[in-house]
């Protein structure tokens, strides 16, 4: 067996990756993998995995997460850096987490790698997780919680055209309660990011709703100068 | 010479800590220290160094920082870790940038441990930086300016009791750009976070100004609600 040895003790260094998932007028869901290998054998994870010598620590993530679950080309985030000295029962390891926003119907899951399966979670119905994984998730919650306040969301959730509702059931997933309809119109509105279309919503059984669509420019403007949302 | 093996190649994890100080009516400054070894021997740097196994990242970073510095008991927040694969030319070395805001006139700069010397520099008239510290500052200072605009700054970087235009000042030097004096009264005005004093500066040649001082309850509830300060 070839060994790598160093001067100096070194922690292993991995990744991991909070997906997290929106359907039209769902609940937030996160994207799990079952493990194949001990530790935490059989039970429900973050997908990750080590950080190769030739790669960044983004290219790692983007890796591990179509090795281990199908998905490609995620926009990854770095999330944060978890360094407890305990946090696997191994060895010390050293986590980079990332996050995205996805949509799940638009994707589909094919476990492979260390992954015996790979599935969609309501984030509200989390299975326990391996190591400290329902930390990073609780942390990425929060961040995402924090970001919808001074960045727009949804251009990459929503269909390209969409009505108010869905748009409102949106942040409502992501913050996780229901938000009262004349105050939220009232926000979107004065952060002028939406066209308002000459057409209404089809297929659907009560009165049809208008249907709007990102005004890509402003959401760009708002996505750099941040703004607040207060609701 | 003892070695540490392993299965696997593993990057060597370091910390780094941006840390910028801010002096009344000053510009922001930032600490930096002169490299004692190769690489960069000679070079100034960001204080930081080996992630120890016996440690998590932060305290590696509090422990550097006090090392190179002297600098002792700073709460420095994670800002980003730097996983390209060349970013340093020894070996595959990530690191955990750390920043902090402190004020010169209140520490005792005593290089130490791997640092010939420590000293501030305005952040606009740096000295070339080894490895990619450069563009680790840069980051530093982007996202330094993002939170002003959603946090309330100053605790720590002012007296207790100051004069509207030290905070303007203050504001100033973290946004490295001159702001208009009514507009950034009324925007502080609608924080409602400072308590005005009946008592005015004392020891200036000009007018006296009145002084003020945070209100610790609200200044608190801003930081956790955040706010959109548009200036």
């Amino acid at each position: 067996m070839t060994t790598y040895c160093y001067e100096y003790p070194r922690p292993a260094l991995t990744v991991d990756c909070v997906v997290f998932g929106h359907r039209q007028e769902g609940k937030l869901e996160l994207l799990l993998i079952e493990r194949r290998l001990e530790p935490f054998r059989g039970a429900w994870a973050l997908p990750g995995g080590f950080v190769h010598m030739d790669e960044t620590t983004d290219e790692a993530a983007r890796r591990e997460l179509a090795e281990e679950t199908g998905l490609d080309g995620v926009f990854l985030e770095q999330l944060y850096t978890f360094g407890a000295v305990d946090r696997d029962p191994r060895d010390r390891v050293v986590t980079v987490a990332h996050y995205a926003l996805v949509r799940p119907d638009k994707v589909e899951l094919v476990a492979g790698s260390d992954a015996v399966s790979a599935r969609w979670f309501p984030v509200d119905a989390l299975p326990e997780l391996a190591f400290d994984h329902a930390r990073i998730v609780e942390l990425a919650v929060e961040r995402l919680r924090q970001q919808v306040r001074y960045r727009p969301i949804g251009f990459e959730l929503l269909p390209e055209k969409f009505t108010l509702g869905a748009l409102q059931r949106l942040y409502e997933a992501v913050l996780g309660r229901e938000l009262d309809k004349r105050n939220f119109r009232r926000v979107i509105s004065r952060m002028d990011i939406l066209d308002e279309l000459d057409e209404l919503e089809t297929g659907v059984s009560h009165r049809p709703s208008r249907l709007y669509r990102f005004n890509r420019k402003a959401y760009q403007r708002l996505l750099r100068q941040g703004f607040n949302f207060e609701i």
